[in-house]
């Protein structure tokens, strides 16, 4: 048997896996709490190795805990297919964000399982670790590491914000893999997400084509100060650490009004200190903040803009900031030949469909640094995400997942 | 028996107190981190009760978990005088700020009972709850509830950041009095206590008489928002509860700078958001900010900024902001007489004295609401404090002890 035009996925099949993964790690009421590397990630894992099994992939886990569900082409010398997303989610996160891009890759598969299609090139379904940088910074470290940004053992001593290390928590649930994280040959990378923004909700549209994305620059860095009283210590002997953080992200988020009107964003995002406590002044503060534009060289502009801001919030202070770590991703990284294909099917089967750049980070931004990429986007419900509200019906998934199929399958059967 | 001229306290014996508090809640190397109602400060509470009944004090608790050591005067109808301060520290504190004058106070009744001195009136030595406000806000809470500025139910019902509950913290380390928290008719109320700023260290003087104290009005408040993407949410659409409390925080440090020609000070002390973290904006956040000046017209004006920028930050952010507390002290509060009477002492021991302004927040700022009220100040190395390397030798004590001998007795006496 073999796939024909009108072959499409199973959307109950589909949505069963999506309400199975909602049952794993609940926070908020409709909403999920998944951090990397916890006892809820392990279990997610766990079931999704399972269903990888039932569905006869061959599992591979590497040394960032990244999983691959493998199944063999005819030619099995031809590089893979990827299809894959995350399983982790925010601290306040949503059901689809991530979630929906690995099942997604897996109800492909299992479609060509049922109609009995092999593929010319092997097809492969991944859960990248740690995309959400919710517990150690920075994001979408794994996929980074296997594309060769990140080095493998700086990733496993990034130290989360609960005080444990990627590596220690990678071994402790049971996911630090033998595969060296490192990526082979790859013929093309396919990511399904939810678009995470209001547009295709608003315009009543079906399915996003992502034609590219937003260029983001972000920074993580510490304030080194002194304690002191906060009674007698004049001001311009004090170096409250805390306030000099304050400052940093007051000028980040000016720097996001000043390039709003062209859609442009910059985000305070995390802000801590010690002692942090009424009384005494803090000598010890720790920031992380970013930027993006739809144009990469303006994204440049915020981000020499946020550096700048970082130095003399510090010194305005009598403190001293260090650039702990810092990142980039987006700008026009994807396939023209794979977006082509993607919006060919969108075409050939009637969605209604649009061009879209996404806006948030995804790890097919790393993967598209190593071998041609592009992304496909469904609505959520007034594009609220990282939130419990995230919400989507199945319908919503119906375009997305039925396009990916057939340009996976066109893609490995060429 | 009875006092001379020439009786002087017993520096050793003193210091051996002084002493064996620095072995109680070691914190960094020289330091204490004694946070109030910690097992730490329950050990130290026992010795000093050991101490207090040692010395034939009648000790009580009240219900506020303050420590009262009463020695009998010939009078017991005669209002008492009490001489106290606090036992509690900074999480990165020193070993004198508070301790010092509360074992001044163990000290002056050692003296007397040493010589055999029996005044007419009676003298209290009282260890103040919660001076430092380190972990449960506000700050000086006891002694506010002593003099009825708050309800104890409401001192009880404080959350400190550890989560905790005032009353079930005093409840737990067993301070929890049956003495109701409620001051009764006080002759005179006297605190002994390290400068803590420079001025006495740098014109090497042995004693500062201090004639009032700086105003000060701090304020706790929260902010209200929503978690969203960082990257497609629109700045317009943006409910970033981080952002507004760095922006008040950043605006109350302005407000510092703007009147510190004239030494007003303002402290950005205390941001925690949730949650906090990369990728995600925070929907709720906790600041504590304060402001003071030598004068309380002054004061106010500047608390009336920082009240402004409170609502205007949260509103450049899209968020709510509510005032959860509010306090206020200092001023010209303390009484005359007792200021001459301490001031007479130092120039008949003929030590090198100057007169000064507080401007650290003390018990005896609430005290000063209730009785006739003033403060000794003891020089302090460099004012270094709120610091591990906060620092005195025992000769930076003899001026103030003596003193306060002999202040308290002629007023005991009369």
């Amino acid at each position: 048997m073999s796939i024909t035009p009108d072959t499409r996925v199973d959307l109950d099949r589909f949505w069963s896996t999506i309400q199975a993964s909602a049952e794993i790690g609940k926070g908020r009421p409709g909403g999920l709490s998944r951090l990397t590397l916890s006892d809820e990630d392990r279990t997610m894992r766990d079931l999704f190795c399972d269903w990888c099994k039932e569905a006869g992939l061959t599992v591979e886990i590497d040394a960032a805990g990244n999983i691959f569900g493998r199944r063999d082409g005819t030619d099995n010398s031809l590089p893979p297919i990827l299809m894959g997303s995350h399983l982790d989610t925010q601290i306040n996160g949503g059901r689809f964000d991530g979630i929906a891009g690995v099942l997604a890759g897996l109800e492909v598969i299992r479609c060509l399982n049922e109609i009995g299609h092999t593929t010319k090139r092997p097809i492969v379904v991944v859960d990248w670790t740690n995309e959400e940088g919710a517990r150690f910074s920075p994001p979408m470290v794994a996929s980074g590491c296997f594309v060769g940004k990140y080095d493998i053992d700086w990733v496993h001593d990034r130290i989360g914000d609960d005080g444990t290390r990627f590596g220690d928590e990678l071994q402790r649930i049971g996911y630090k893999g033998d595969l060296p994280c490192k990526a082979g040959e790859i013929d093309a990378y396919f990511e399904l997400h939810i678009e995470q923004g209001p547009i295709l909700d608003a315009e009543k549209r079906e399915v996003g084509i992502v034609t590219g994305s937003y260029s983001v620059r972000g920074m993580r860095a510490s304030f080194a100060g002194q304690t002191s009283h906060t009674g007698p210590t004049p001001m311009d002997l004090r170096k409250n650490a805390l306030a000099a953080g304050a400052r940093w992200l007051t000028a980040v988020d000016d720097i996001g009004w000043d390039f709003a009107v062209h859609d442009g964003k910059a985000t305070a995002a995390r802000l801590t200190a010690w002692p942090n406590k009424p009384g005494i002044l803090s000598d010890t503060a720790e920031a992380v903040c970013d930027v993006r534009h739809s144009d990469t060289i303006t994204t440049r502009a915020m981000a020499e803009k946020m550096r700048r801001a970082l130095f003399e919030s510090a010194a305005r202070c009598g403190c001293e900031a260090t650039i702990e770590d810092e990142w980039e991703w987006g700008g026009d990284i994807f396939d023209q030949e794979l977006i082509d294909g993607v919006r060919a099917q969108a075409v050939r089967m009637n969605y209604n469909w649009r061009d879209i750049q996404s806006q948030a980070g995804h790890d097919a931004y790393f993967l598209a640094t190593h071998c041609p990429t592009t992304m496909i986007f469904a609505p959520c419900k007034n594009g609220i995400t990282h939130n419990n509200e995230e919400n989507c019906d199945p319908e919503d998934f119906v375009a997305a997942l039925n396009i990916m199929l057939h340009a996976v399958v066109e893609r490995a059967d060429r």
